[in-house]
């Protein structure tokens, strides 16, 4: 076989393809990683995926597990890791000029559980600072002139290109959801607490969650059983009728005209392929969220970053230090618990919505990836769900009018991850 | 003045007072600081509470204070923090051999908190093996013989034995109020997610807060305010008629006889002073809250762990190998979450028994600090409120048959952290 065809072939190919070659001795860990390799230099230019790339380092570790046994079910995957996350043998700069160069001494739990999987850390992908608004490099892998999404631009954008099968970000807001929607990817942001987040720097822990990034459901369902430590296992078929709550929001407004005919229109796919589609409209107070979520997260936040806002005030962002830091030491205690007794509250009142539903479906942000390099987008279409604590997933579902890809997101109760996937792979089947 | 006297006074006086002293001209911070080192100096030997003291560096720190105004509500105050916490001028150990001289980049949020207020990081206390069982060198600062308790050991030999009058522990079962009520300290632990965990080592995030311990109700809600940014406040008075729930638990019969006595004789006491004292007998699916924080802690420290597992095995204790570790990675996801689950349900119940007390009073371990060196103590005592995420409150209110504290635990609802202290300073009038 020709070998760039193979190598070309290779970096397109889901986690779950090449473990599955690697295992059957079909393709080499070493051929997995050059084919990305030769992605990513092609690329990388136009999109700026990457804070920090070694590709003798990431051959190196192809070459030990090619030595080694088979280790676990990523074995022989390339996987990119969001730079606000921990990695022992690769700086780890938090998207700030504060740490630029920081080597840290061990890998967050979620390298460490990756790797032990036989995942092969290819670099450190780009985030925005502190996973917060200020823009990373990163530009949209299919017009440069657009943002990516935020703040796992590079997660997102180096999935998105084809450069890694994988790619671990975070959400605090729609850190996940919004960027891999925007660059065509799957995303999810699983149930708050299931995946462990030591390594990971804190921006609001209540909220904080690992976000997976891959180009399929089986991708993002295998992954999670990495990250769990568990054995993994096959995604359950959907039931036999799956019922879809079509849930707008108060948000609709905001929403793209032409996105919202695609969402009107697989709704109406849905139904006929059989599901039980009804409309979901969320008691008024839900509209509340976002302003609870603002007063949790920027309270947090601004607690979490006192050394740096003691010690390197003026290497802060101008957009963090008027945006979530003004916030945050503006908001007075009382404050911060009135918004996150109303968060449980309300958590409580979804739980009892999705006994009518398996799913949610809903827009994962107001359109296309905008034009620009300043904004990451509109954060509200995940605030809702990120501060109920529920699964998301987003799936490369429709395009716009740029010809540039639309999220659908699909929203589970709390611990109903599993059923998600079951849900969204009935979904893919039906729509993609 | 005589010097030496004026010094043995400064090291016995609590934070508000030397804060206070301070504020006032009348006595510097480097007079503080030489009279806790002299102390330290004296008994260290003995106690073994300090896993890096750096004695010039208290000074300096001290001397700079001087210097300037008065920084915050802290100025001057000595504290030391448990050596699972990060300080970018002193290494930071976590318990473990795995990263003995480790030097973090920067201070954790509750560090920077704490400086920026003015207060002066005497050193690290000994924490057991990353704030689990294995126990680190502190021996009982009155029976050398004797536990401390744990796992914030050295942070409540330090407070108790007058070497400081703050220090911050952490607790993800027991780890701060069973020490404090060791140690005869007063020891609180908040309401979970009130005060920030950046740069704190994680053991179970979903459990894990910080503890704070001191010598006075006074000084215990002074540094909640420094923790959480807020200018101080007053603690409020008590209700005319304070509600308080005797809630012996079905852990009764564990405790030590003449403990049992004094709590007995305690609510008598609260009764005549004019409180509305009345046994609270909890459901008795509360029995199996012990269970679900084994699961719940095992499964999110065994994966936070991943690195340490992988990389340095050979290094961590039997005991933390053959306890937690084991019980982790045997613990499914599954299991986990119906764990979780369960908690969940019970806090909302016991949500609703709060509606008819304002604190409830328990036994804050078994007894008096038990004999051998090998243990940290019985930790369900404070088991089931960690999981209840309720904050509550060891005061120093009896002596045992061996003439050794004894600690009184009240408990109050989630977020009632203030009227809990106005209630501590009322029993605290009564009793002690």
């Amino acid at each position: 076989m020709d070998t760039s065809v193979r190598a070309r072939r290779l970096n397109e190919s889901s986690a779950t393809e090449v473990a599955k070659m690697v295992a059957a001795g079909e393709a080499r860990c070493e051929d997995v990683v050059r084919a990305c390799l030769e992605r990513i230099a092609e690329r990388e230019p136009a999109v700026g995926a990457w804070q920090h790339l070694d590709p003798d380092h990431a051959i190196a570790q192809a070459r030990a597990l090619d030595r080694a046994g088979v280790r676990g079910p990523l074995h022989g995957v390339p996987f990119g890791i969001k730079d606000i996350i921990d990695t022992h043998d690769m700086p780890t700069g938090y998207g700030s000029p504060i740490y630029a160069g920081h080597r840290p001494v061990a890998d967050a739990a979620c390298v460490a559980l990756s790797r032990k999987a036989g995942g092969i850390l290819m670099g450190k992908t780009v985030t925005t600072e502190f996973a917060n608004r200020y823009p990373g490099k990163t530009r949209h892998p299919r017009d440069s002139r657009r943002t990516p999404g935020g703040s796992s631009s590079g997660s997102a954008a180096a999935v998105g290109d084809h450069m890694v099968p994988l790619a671990i970000g975070t959400q605090t807001t729609a850190s996940t959801i919004r960027p891999a929607a925007f660059c065509g990817c799957v995303g999810y942001r699983p149930t708050w607490s299931d995946l462990r987040m030591h390594g990971v720097r804190e921006a609001a822990g209540s909220l904080d969650t690992l976000g997976l990034i891959a180009r399929s459901v089986g991708d993002v369902a295998l992954y999670r059983d990495v990250l769990l430590r568990n054995a993994p296992q096959p995604i359950a078929a959907p039931p036999a009728r799956l019922r879809v709550g079509f849930c707008r929001t108060h948000l609709w407004r905001l929403v793209d005209p032409v996105y919202q005919s695609r969402l009107e229109d697989a709704a109406q796919r849905l139904a006929r392929a059989g599901a039980a589609v009804a409309d979901v409209d969320l008691p008024a107070e839900f509209e509340r969220i976002e302003d609870a979520h603002r007063w949790i997260s920027s309270f947090e936040f601004s607690r979490n970053f006192t050394h740096e806002i003691e010690h390197h005030w003026e290497k802060i962002s101008a957009a963090l230090r008027n945006g979530r830091l003004k916030d945050g030491l503006g908001c007075s205690i009382e404050r911060y618990v009135e918004a996150r007794s109303f968060a449980e509250t309300l958590r409580l009142k979804l739980d009892a919505i999705f006994a009518d539903y398996d799913v949610l479906m809903a827009a994962s942000a107001d359109g296309e990836a905008p034009l620009g390099l300043d904004s990451t987008g509109n954060a509200a279409f995940c605030a809702i769900w990120t501060t109920m604590h529920v699964p998301a997933i987003t799936l490369p579902a429709f395009t716009g009018s740029n010809g540039l890809p639309l999220g659908l997101q699909l929203i589970a109760r709390r611990n109903g991850d599993r059923r998600m996937f079951a849900a969204a792979s009935e979904v893919w089947r039906v729509l993609c």
